[in-house]
């Protein structure tokens, strides 16, 4: 089982490499240099951040990594522009991390892109063919929440 | 269908981004704190790299970038000892780009890598997902090349 599982990763693997140039081809256009230089987890933590401000020790929590880590990847971001730091106003010992200008910016031009990988390229699969992408989709990711909940994370 | 499009889309995405987290916790037990701040470009060119050596030119084409940023590409990689230029043999006037020791641990520890992803989550999916998947991703990759070649890329 292991030897077919390793032949399909690898042509996943191949596939969406290959795609993922594509895209990135693509994202060139969309973005700038700045940008593009971005690490994968400032770009997450920028998209964490659109949906509610978080503080220090949820986004240490979110990355698995330590207090001190999550506060030199909020400087950074802080130093640019992308983030701030603001009192919480309901337990005013308590930092929280927002977007800044930059931030908002980064995702308006996030969902820009997509869109545009939307309309480029998936809307050009029958409805069937999405759904079951969709459906397979949740499914390793339903696997790896099981797995990860059994080791205790 | 632009709505039914943009409906799937975003249900991939949801759970790709948070697969991409699952995965991401993985990856930090794996790579020390240097490779963790490469960037995506960085890390798709170790990984072209891993293939054949390639020319300056070579690398600008792939990325659809100049010279001159391809250029800065490989400095930086090149002063952290990821690669390193050499004379191509076979017509001195050109230089080639080689991994240099940290980039072949690198691709060794991106192998490593996946592998642990195949035991751990992928060979819970069956055989018949495993291969729907392998399809699904390989249409929209075929999809993709054929609206780059219509573009002239």
């Amino acid at each position: 089982m292991e030897d077919i599982t390793a032949f399909y990763y690898k042509r996943i693997k191949a596939s969406s490499d290959a795609l993922n140039t594509i895209f990135l081809n693509d994202y060139h256009k969309f973005v700038d240099k700045e940008v593009l230089n971005l690490t994968p987890k400032q770009s997450i933590l920028l998209d964490l951040l659109n949906e509610k401000p978080l503080t220090n020790s949820e986004i240490a929590k979110h990355f698995s990594i330590t207090p001190s880590a999550a506060t030199q990847l909020i400087n950074k971001l802080e130093k640019k522009g992308y983030l701030k730091r603001e009192i919480n106003l309901n337990n005013r010992r308590e930092i929280i991390v927002h977007l800044d200008e930059k931030g908002i910016e980064y995702n308006q031009l996030m969902l820009k892109f997509e869109l545009h990988l939307i309309q480029k390229y998936y809307s050009k699969l029958s409805e069937k063919d999405l759904e079951n992408l969709v459906d397979l989709q949740e499914k390793i990711y339903k696997i790896a929440l099981e797995i990860q909940k059994r080791e205790g994370n």
